[in-house]
């Protein structure tokens, strides 16, 4: 696996510098108007997440078959290679710093590799089967994955989007931030409160970050999902958002 | 002026400095139990918001008179400096790369200059009189202050603690995130969509990243703010969130 962290690690690093050096905001822009510019997830695709996702596919290709949001699959191999080329492009387009990307190898239908880089900052989160380890993108010093033991705040994406369940949080004295790029969230799951994610997630934005927290809590269903490095906290979330006990 | 920017910048170095050497997660632990811990500006205060209290004032108080969230009016001078020692203090004990710095050097009551520093990843926010710059913590060079013409997203800043008019925002088709560092989100307002903020802010959150702003459209009450590059946004949200036009 080393080879296939050592390779996403670089691409990352590749992407990084042409961010630093871009001055040329068209990267940020949709790549064609109308339906054409449709990624095979869904969204819109920006230039930069398709120059981001050739560089994983130049990268990682002799790893396995890519599975990427922007092109969808892609070449061929016996491991699958799931890949978020831009986690959060609308936050990296509006110059918010929280974005990354989100890579993950599966063999046998199941994540045993995984990588999620903050591209803002340099934050990466390495999951290699059992063993997880933090680091920097531009040092190669290896931190243990611990856990944050008094978080003042959780995470909850699609906010904007699920007022509904804002209401819930507040009333039950939840206080939460809504960063914008899910892989991110679930990555830094275990520094934080909790990290819940609201409406349908790809598979390309959560199977990496739910391998780095798959030693937390976790409650996953099509459309949410609940992290907590805390049980309390956990079983309360659940209690509220999916039994409605409010 | 550029000697108290220079001084503001090498404060902000010797934060960052001591966050990333720190293994001691005390940093992040509240000074004190009970009310004795809470700063003048009415938080809880971290170990964390007073060193770096301790590190303005250190470096600034020569430049005038401080007045700083957590301890409040401080020595003597013509000049005020107002100081937010950790913008998104909760999300630095969090992990959430989100949290700064902000300094403003107020004249006759106005602020003449104003430095914010989002010390998660670097960006700098510079504003002397009338001009402003961009620049990193870590490099000197200076950008200019460019207007995003393609933002995807806007700030809205306390939205747990406003679920109403999160509702009002998705009714009416805005996105946004909530990052929470309101300083922070008032210096990328020129990039994003639009910067929100609903409740009560303090002068030591706002003032720096105000007159960062002070070009843009801005309504700014006591219990509300709204700064957007782009008229017809600001227009549309004042109508909405002021005059009940949804």
């Amino acid at each position: 696996m080393e080879s296939f962290i050592a390779a996403s690690i670089e691409a990352n690093k590749e992407i990084a510098a042409i961010l630093r050096d871009n001055d040329d905001d068209s990267l940020f822009y949709h790549d064609k108007e109308g339906d054409e510019g449709i990624g095979y997830g869904g969204d819109r695709s920006l230039k930069i997440d398709l120059l981001a996702e050739d560089i994983f596919i130049k990268r990682l290709s002799r790893f396995g078959r890519i599975n990427s949001e922007e092109r969808g699959p892609f070449g061929e191999g016996d491991d699958e290679i799931v890949i978020d080329p831009i986690d959060g492009s609308a936050n990296l387009a509006s110059g918010i710093p929280y974005y990354g990307a989100s890579i993950a190898l599966k063999r046998n239908g199941k994540a045993i590799c995984s990588v999620v880089c903050n591209l803002a900052n340099g934050d990466c989160f390495v999951k290699s089967f059992n063993e997880g380890y933090r680091r920097n993108l531009f040092s190669p010093e290896r931190k243990p994955i611990t856990r944050n033991l008094k978080p003042l705040a959780g995470v909850f994406e699609k906010a904007y989007s699920h007022p509904k369940i804002a209401v819930l949080l507040k009333k039950n004295g939840f206080k939460f931030r809504s960063p914008g790029a899910l892989a991110l969230s679930l990555a830094y799951a275990r520094d934080v409160c909790f990290t819940l994610a609201a409406g349908r997630s790809r598979e390309y934005d959560i199977i990496a970050g739910l391998h780095l927290c798959d030693d937390l809590y976790n409650f996953v269903s099509e459309k949410l999902i609940i992290v907590s490095a805390d049980r309390a906290i956990f079983e309360r979330l659940k209690s509220i958002l999916i039994e409605g006990k409010a």
